[in-house]
């Protein structure tokens, strides 16, 4: 059986990350997420192994320690980490899987697996993003504007990625995910050119 | 406008290429296929400016020094060759181009030109590819075995392409070919960040 693809994906806050994300993997038993541990309290609604799974400062620090990341942040005082084993074993038995993190853990991971297909979820535009986080209403003008930088500082790694999809519409966002995981399946380097000949 | 893309399709004599670039030029006017300057007489039936632009040695070795060949080789005494003009000023002006060109000239381009495609056509099989060879019933065995042999050593230069499709299926291999189009514009490096983030 052919390992899995490796397929990380990033954007700024308010892009709909979490939405195209969620309709990839309805369309696509095969495609697998990964879920982060975290040492952030849970917020209200998220659950245990859905969302994340909650662990101590502690246990974290422990995982570390055993290698056990593929990669792994802080942030505001809380830990974020990809653990290796589900990712790893997931890919070997053939699914595809997904990483739903931040630019700086992105690069990481490409840093240590070579192979991983790094997509960057674009905005239509800056005053577009702008928008989606005024909508949300749960922040004040200034976080906005925060936010907004934050998100200029991550839209400037783009160069480092792979590939970037404007998320305009959730289906045209999911489509072309799809379809770059399967051009992605025809890279001669997933081609065994040996057996081929020898067949 | 962007600039179009430029792809270049190789694969074994027998394979269906013919087939497989006819239709996708049919199926997208957007793509514009880059016809060879040749030595070599023409066959019945091939047409100037259709299969080839034939030419004189002395022309062609004119050309060579005015370096007017993205890429050119030769085979069995005739020249072969792509010109530069037309390629850069189709993708100039956004079409995406086709060069239906063997391994050596492939190479020869990805060296001058890094942004360029490279596709592989492949037969399901080698079994398969003989078949084919076979049904054309214009060889000998020998010849067959001959064609063959080129093959293996054609196909062992499928890594320094970047993509192989196997054409098994006709419409699956066109489509599998547009969507490494559609892809390939989706990489970072054809998006502008600068002027996204001063939008």
């Amino acid at each position: 059986m052919k390992e899995g693809l490796l397929i990380v994906i990033s954007g700024p806050a308010g892009v709909g990350k979490g939405t195209v994300v969620g309709k990839l993997l309805e369309r696509n038993p095969n495609i697998k997420l990964s879920i982060s541990k975290t040492t952030r309290k849970p917020r209200p609604g998220e659950r245990e192994g859905v969302n994340y799974f909650f662990v101590s400062r502690q246990q974290f620090e422990d995982d570390i320690k055993n290698d056990n990341f593929l990669e792994y942040a802080e942030y505001n005082n809380n830990y974020y980490g990809t653990p290796k084993d589900f990712v790893l074993e997931t890919l070997k038995n053939g699914f595809d899987v997904i990483l739903e993190i931040e630019t700086q853990g992105a690069l990481q991971v490409k840093s240590t697996f070579e192979d991983a297909v790094l997509i960057f979820i674009l905005p239509p535009s800056m005053k577009e993003l702008y928008n989606r986080l005024k909508k949300r209403a749960t922040e004040t003008e200034e976080e906005i504007e925060a936010r907004l930088n934050i998100a200029r500082g991550e839209i400037r790694l783009l160069p480092k990625y792979d590939y970037c999809v404007i998320n305009d519409n959730v289906d045209k966002a999911v489509e072309a995910i799809e379809k770059i995981i399967e051009v992605e399946k025809l890279r001669t380097r997933r081609f065994d050119v040996q057996s081929f000949l020898k067949e």
